[in-house]
């Protein structure tokens, strides 16, 4: 198999949104339907996962503690080896699948093997937690910008700037990780007021969607929720708050899992 | 009426994705097709717009230059009294709802009227412009944070600290308006490098998309593309010109449209 042969397969890196399969898109749907082999992270909820046709191929080459994991080159190769045996594949990322999903690294394999590929979008983890907890990520009254951090730049490894965030900032913090300490004192250090409303929500938009209200101060002592975990750091969580007291009883948010942490919230 | 008769409507706050109606959502879809009211934004994509049947009715509340506007508080009665009449109600905005889209009054507006608003998530025009444009938004070798700016934050009526933006970041600019060399102004304090790359997209997603490469210093002679545009600064744009000299036969991309400014670029 030389590089001058061309690939009659394609690979479509595909979106798999938060985990409700109401919020995958039309062409995702599609493609899971129609492909011969999925290739899909451990983060993709399993409602999706149940979408996919018996005839369809499945493999999880997802990394999960505790678990032998599949190596990025490894990836690469299934996906190359796929598309060389004229196969549709689909690489199904929970998410987007160009935020923090190593895309980068895929999409260059797979053109330095002259590999059709083709992007699909997803809705990010953190729009669908946002979605279902009526928090505005940008409001013009109260934040103009949005960041998407990972817990990369809060444990320190390349941190924001000192006071870069503002108030009129909403961070969107991606695998916080369990370090709420650590990552209450980099908010603080990058701007954020120990006072700012923080809402951890953890598998978003799924029947397990678990939902915790601190300031980031109260990060502290805050429960560790399932993964994946998105928080939503800045003023607009607290809208979060106005849509309990009006909605109590108005179904999925009175469920018994969910868990208000108010302290410094009533302003 | 008061406030105390519980309507039986619903208002769905939509979003519509990019443009390309295979990013809908498999929700956005079902709502567009079962709905009795449909309020859209100006920039909802025609193609998209054409999916809902003709029972239902659509009703344009988006603002444009030239033209007689409906006010934000209309935009809300109109909701309200929709929901009043026991209608499904779908206000439908461009891309994903929740982001730079006066989403926050709209959703306190129905909140304080009593009225039931579900909020479903939509693929943001950046995402779709990078997907298209086969850019990672991510990478960890190159950009390990996201910021999305409108063009107030860049026009100066709010801006981030000097240098808050360094060169691992990627900056999604929204509605950058006309005045690229206010911009490019406004992205070198900020701490991009002028050679920084910026991808402009156009209609992204839509068959009218057009992309334009140039660095933040080249945008100065960047081309006024049609709205809604986007940019894409950082380093991870320039992976949109390894794809082109890849891929230049591979079909949509080697449309006549295609303009690409090369200045600076070939590191």
């Amino acid at each position: 198999m030389t590089e001058t042969v061309a690939a009659k397969g394609k690979v479509y890196l595909v979106g798999a949104g938060p985990g409700d399969p109401g919020l995958l898109t039309v062409e995702a749907s599609r493609l899971l339907q129609t492909a011969d082999v999925v290739f899909h992270d451990d983060l993709v909820s399993p409602a999706i996962l149940a979408l996919i046709p018996d005839q369809v191929h499945v493999e999880n080459v997802g990394k999960r503690c505790g678990q032998a994991r599949v190596g990025q080159q490894q990836i690469h190769s299934l996906m190359i080896n796929a598309a060389r045996e004229g196969w549709t594949a689909v690489r199904l990322k929970a998410g987007d699948p160009l935020v923090f999903g190593r895309a980068g690294e895929e999409i260059e394999a797979l053109r330095d093997a002259g590999i059709e590929c083709v992007i699909v979008p997803g809705i990010t983890a953190a729009f669908g937690a946002a979605a279902r907890a009526g928090i505005p990520l940008t409001d013009r009254r109260l934040a103009s910008k949005l960041v998407f951090l990972s817990n990369h730049q809060c444990a320190g490894k390349s941190p924001l700037p000192e006071g870069a965030l503002s108030r009129e900032t909403t961070a969107l913090i991606y695998m916080p990780g369990s370090e709420y300490a650590e990552l209450a004192t980099r908010l603080c250090e990058q701007g954020f007021d120990p006072e700012t409303p923080c809402l951890l929500v953890s598998q978003a938009t799924t029947a397990q969607q678990q939902v915790h209200l601190a300031s980031v101060a109260g990060l502290v002592d805050a429960p560790r929720l399932a993964a994946p975990v998105v928080a939503i750091v800045g003023a607009v969580a607290a809208s979060y708050l106005a849509r309990q007291t009006r909605f109590t009883k108005a179904g999925e948010d009175s469920r018994p899992d969910l868990n208000l942490e108010l302290a410094g919230l009533r302003s």
